[in-house]
């Protein structure tokens, strides 16, 4: 038998594991509930117990891995093989990650950050089609991203590479950011930036929507709920989808306008809504992109879902293959 | 004697050559006219002539070299080593290059984009300082650059990688730009952008200013002019270098959010005025670059002049260095 890559996408209340082949095919996928409890002591342990029963169910050694892979939330130190702070697992202090895993499963570890490894296994077997040259943008609770240029993860200087949430695209009247800054796209393409968007341009707006009158209501208004609007005909909840449409379109020209890149690909919740988003993205795209790059550089839609994560991180295990 | 690098730099009026040690000194540089008569059939064989005849002066051979890089405008097949048109060299078909010069000369070619070698060039050693994550932007009579990214210049899916000047910094009602956009950067940092954005601020201005006078009177005003202006205590001039800064720092400060670069290096004819602009260029890029980019990505000035040309080509040859 080939010998197997193993992915970990470790998250805030579920931890997703998966055995893979050499070509990115999930063989086998369990899940474990996080336990975030006592500092998130617990986490790591509770990773090698999950392995090592799972290992043994299936009746494998660590002579049947190349590696294990694993993506984080937080702050992570790739060559470490530590996360140095994520707050929604309660790592506050350096946590051993690969340390512990390595001497507990006798199988070489490679850490990142989950971002960055979501972005990895969309360009490996997902929407990005293997290519060199892709970039990955997810829209969930924040905007996320990974930026793969002439086959590397970019990490830059610091690790702050695929900072995608944080491009300015109001930069004189925009909302304020987590980050400190305002106008960043995550302020208005994120699930909740959607709403605040809503919100904001609900104000000015004095037609007819029954979004409009349930964010006049004080109702609990989703970014699903304003797509599904926008698809069924509401004017203003259009409106808003076309102003998300606009942040996307130009943000992902002007990263292809410095990349290139074979494709942009959208993930995350909110790009459930599908060729309803991407084909408005793509509209603005095509505006605001260089000649030569709307021609070569395709907004799509992710395809791996909640897979994206596990394979991934299986994917950084590929750097122990031999040769 | 360990083996030479040699470097060209194919402008419009002049091309440049320079033999280089292996870790980028030059040696000897020289230069020739570029003699763009007869569709610029006499180019390739001019360079040809004056490598023989430089080889011959100083006594070396094909032996001595490691391999010979060039920069050319226009759009260049990396692969098949050849130029497949450049309007100011007036070649509007393709031109063998490469492989004119490697039968000649019996030497390796590479060749790539000028803007693209001039960012090696600085990157290596320039401002850039031979880190593995740098972006050169050179302002001149456009707005060029350069991605370098985890060690490897980024040329993305079809050679578009780097296209800085097309940035859009103004989505709604930005100037025409000559790709057939509107709101590009290159529409008011390029040497002309800065006029043009000085003319278009002088319609609202009614203060003194010389600036604005002499553009009101339909004299001739050049960008350097702009700038000396503004250091002189031109407060018009000095609003319009204002702008053309924020234009700047919020296109270094996405750049920077997508690749947290080690630095972002500007040259080009308009970085002359040097601390002036970068310090207010730096203002802005503070402003709207995600926290920990802030701290890691420097904004520079760069080094290298018109050097940066021969020296990016000469780093080209560097990889048919042995081992």
């Amino acid at each position: 038998m080939s010998q197997k890559l193993l992915g970990i996408d470790l998250g805030g209340t579920t931890i997703k594991f998966g055995i893979l082949t050499q070509d990115g095919q999930i063989q086998e996928k369990w899940a474990i509930n996080t336990n975030i409890l006592e500092d998130g002591r617990h986490i790591v342990p509770d990773i090698v117990a999950s392995l090592k029963h799972r290992l043994s169910l299936y009746g494998m050694t660590k002579s049947d891995f190349i590696g294990i892979g694993m993506g984080s939330p937080g702050a992570v130190d790739r060559s470490e093989k530590t996360v140095t702070g994520a707050f929604n697992l309660n790592w506050a202090a350096k946590q051993e990650v690969g340390s512990v895993i390595e001497s507990e499963l006798g199988i070489p570890f490679a850490i990142d950050n989950d971002a960055n490894v979501a972005a990895l296994g969309e360009r490996w077997v997902g929407a990005g089609a293997n290519n060199p040259d892709v970039v990955f943008v997810t829209l969930g609770t924040g905007v996320g991203g990974g930026v793969i240029a002439d086959g590397n993860l970019i990490h830059g200087a610091a690790g702050a590479g695929g900072e995608i949430g944080h491009i300015i695209v109001e930069p004189e009247n925009g909302f304020d950011c987590t980050c400190g800054n305002k106008g960043c796209l995550e302020t208005v393409a994120s699930a909740t930036g959607v709403v605040r968007l809503a919100r904001h341009m609900a104000e000015g707006y004095e037609g007819d929507s029954a979004v409009k009158a349930a964010i006049d209501n004080g109702d609990d208004v989703s970014s699903k709920a304003i797509f599904e609007a926008a698809a069924d005909g509401d004017y203003f909840a259009d409106s808003v989808v076309e102003k998300v449409a606009f942040y996307l379109g130009l943000a992902a020209a002007n990263i292809a306008n410095i990349l290139n890149p074979d494709s942009i690909v959208i993930g995350g919740g909110v790009s459930a809504a599908g060729e309803f988003l991407r084909s408005r993205v793509e509209t603005y795209f095509l505006k605001f992109a260089f000649p030569q790059v709307k021609k070569t550089t395709a907004i799509k839609i992710a395809e791996l879902g909640n897979d994206a994560g596990i394979i991934g991180a299986a994917s950084l295990a590929n750097q122990f293959a031999a040769g």
